[in-house]
């Protein structure tokens, strides 16, 4: 299902604007207006006439131009006479944040609002959602003030997450973190565009490297399952699955009126069609990170290198207890660096490069490890805390990373003064991750994804 | 074993402090410096008259007043000397950074330097170590520089540490995480000082509330047991195993000459003394702050009370697969819940406010969770990027907290504006998460210990 609209609309309106700049229409006005949206914006309001200086109309149907996508943002009450409207005023794509349908038990207004969008060729999404982010082109119909939810810089992940408060909260945090996204959607009730049309979208989107989900339940298996398949081939799908408790499906049923379904069915499925599925939408997000920025491994042997003895062994309880393998270095590679090592370095795996370790060595033992064939992966733990690491580290880490030739992965762990190293090693496309438990569970998804 | 010396000193001398500032004596010094330590400070070198212009002492001997603590920087081919000349010296205590011994396979000359502290009856935290913190007294032999890894401010949390880069990148952390410790101990390759003694005395200390422990082996296996059995009857002690895989395990023994062990063995000591294992630092960390934090809950029956209903979801998901119990509040309860809000909230477990809760609906909220006596742990999600939420929240769910009636856990996942709020709640006691996951698996922990 081609949504290009959704994401690139040369013409909005937002039906429902109020002068109260806490109410749902207002917000989404401002952060178009705030994040320099490049269209144009028309609002509607029938009993206002100018909103923060912008002349507002009575209705739809007084705006003489064309009209790309509503945004509807009344009440339930009113949604039917709106979408009415729309229709008449051949406008084809909604996004309806407006709230309390089937999720609230109302299926007979809901059934109303699906006769009329097929009645007029509509495409929703919504209702009973946060919206749309294009974060190319700046389209951005979510419903949050912007200096509440930061909005995260381009980049290649999309996002489609039937819950609004999951997909704004970790755009925010992706944001304050410096993670890159390109498409997001909140799409909740999904009454026409369901998780399987922003699947097949997203597959196509040559803007998307990666596509994560947040689903609740699935309303057309058999569709879903096929179109999976077909997109798991080109680019990595991450699912997240709400309600894989029973007690959670339960309470998924009340959100967005969705059948949860059996916990097996679903994890069989995922692994039918290649979805990556993940416990935590914290799981998730490190995936999708280095889905993202790492090329691809040619198998699962991990070489651990570290300034931390502590921190290779935890590395290595990881790297096990993820069912990867610990690499074993070529025996002429081991004696080459025993030579350029002091005695105290431990050439093994995990390499230990130990406390007084210079940049120097980092750069030797990563060297080694490129060219090493019995290495896929490296693991550079940089305790940058040490007096003699030099933060030039960064620009020879980030060099290996541009060859390609394996994936390499970063844990550092600390405050500022490392989360300022950090960020210039993300920034140069290195995936970093505070803690070694996590970095490993991230480079299995990598390995289950590009290793069959 | 009381070690109140190695945190309590009144007079310190750093042996072996060079003039180059990126050398482990120096850092030392300047540590104690710039970290405002109240005691007296010598330092040694024979090669130099004045450093940061402190006069220098060509040995330790050459000192007239009386040294408590003895920081012994050098190389391992001098150490026998220094320790030699501190015997004279009559100092009963020494830290040693010094690495290069067993841990290296030279363990003819720890056992050399072991009968000189036999002989002068000299306690020794190390060598192979990073050193101690006392976050109170600011005394600080940590080996690191203060602008390459914060101190953490004054708190209740004392961490015992086999590895000095998990302790020196934790404490980094946390300090920038804003959590508080009380005393912080590297001990390497534990020559007398072992984590038994650590633990006997974290366990009398009364500045300490929870101790937290990364091991890689255990000396005296009975010893620690008896000890830990009596300690968590008065105190939470929590333990990350470093080597809990064969190969970590193998790592373990070059790391610090650790004979890790069988993993099986680990975890039934850990189940008969109460100690609490975890599998990861991170969720180390989570579990210690919330068992300093938190009030202990009566049972384990979690209520959920969100505005975002795929949070909510997620949180439920926790709690069943944490083998917890969702609440089912008091029938008379709900009904009232259920007349005080509009019919869109769904007064339930997970209990979900939706997207336009205010403030006062968490407060009222709150108040029924705290009252009914099915309830024994609150877990509130506030994502706090909401319109209609007031910062005054912080100041409601803090006021519930201190009641000390029941454990209240805090979720809010987002950017600067949620960290900023959530910083305050951190501030006022409330243990804040940024994911569900890790809440509950915290909260787990917390019942663990107190539910039996």
């Amino acid at each position: 299902m081609n949504l290009d609209k959704f994401f690139k609309a040369k013409s909005i309106a937002i039906i429902g604007v109020s002068k109260n700049p806490n109410k749902v229409g207002h917000v989404i006005f401002r952060n178009l207006l705030d994040g320099h949206y490049a269209g144009r914006i028309y609002i509607i309001n029938p009993n206002a006439d100018r909103i923060l200086n912008y002349k507002v109309n009575k209705t739809i149907l007084e705006i003489k131009e064309q009209v790309d996508v509503a945004v509807c943002c009344v009440p339930a009450e009113l949604s039917l006479k709106v979408i009415e409207q729309c229709g008449k005023k051949g406008i084809k794509h909604v996004v309806m944040v407006t709230a309390g349908f089937s999720e609230v038990g109302d299926t007979k207004t809901e059934e109303k609002l699906v006769r009329l969008l097929d009645k007029y060729k509509i495409k929703i999404i919504g209702p009973n959602c946060l919206g749309t982010l294009d974060v190319h082109t700046k389209l951005d119909t979510l419903f949050i003030p912007r200096y509440r939810m930061k909005r995260p810089k381009p980049g290649s992940i999309s996002f489609a997450c039937q819950s609004g408060a999951v997909a704004s909260t970790i755009l925010d945090l992706a944001a304050t973190e410096g993670y890159g996204f390109a498409k997001v959607v909140s799409y909740g009730n999904a009454l026409n565009v369901d998780e399987s049309d922003l699947l097949e979208y997203l597959g196509e989107d040559e803007e998307t490297k990666v596509i994560c989900f947040y689903i609740e339940g699935i309303k057309n298996g058999r569709k879903f399952i096929d179109i999976a398949k077909k997109v798991t081939q080109k680019k990595p799908v991450i699912v997240v699955k709400g309600g894989i408790t029973s007690e959670g499906s339960k309470a998924a049923l009340s959100h967005t009126a969705s059948l949860a379904g059996d916990v097996e069915i679903y994890k069989g499925m995922f692994k039918q069609t290649g979805i990556i599925h993940c416990e935590s939408l914290e799981e998730m997000f490190n995936a999708a990170r280095i889905l993202e920025k790492s090329v691809g491994p040619k198998g699962n042997k991990v070489q651990i290198i570290t300034n931390g003895g502590g921190y290779g062994i935890v590395t290595t309880d990881a790297v096990i207890n993820n069912r990867l393998i610990m690499a074993e270095m070529d025996k002429k590679v081991v004696a080459e660096l025993k030579k350029n090592f002091p005695p105290i370095v431990i050439v093994s795996n995990p390499m230990d490069l130990v406390g007084d370790a210079t940049t120097e060595r980092y750069n030797i033992a990563i060297k080694a490890a490129l060219e090493d064939k019995n290495v896929d992966i490296i693991i550079v733990v940089a305790l940058l805390q040490t007096p003699l690491i030099t933060p030039d580290i960064i620009d020879i880490i980030s060099e290996y990373d541009e060859l390609r030739m394996k994936p390499i992965v970063c844990v550092s762990t600390g405050g500022d003064f490392v989360m300022t190293l950090r960020r210039s090693l993300e920034d140069n496309g290195v995936p970093c991750f505070t803690f070694p438990e996590e970095a490993v569970r991230a480079v299995k998804h990598l390995v289950e994804y590009y290793v069959k």
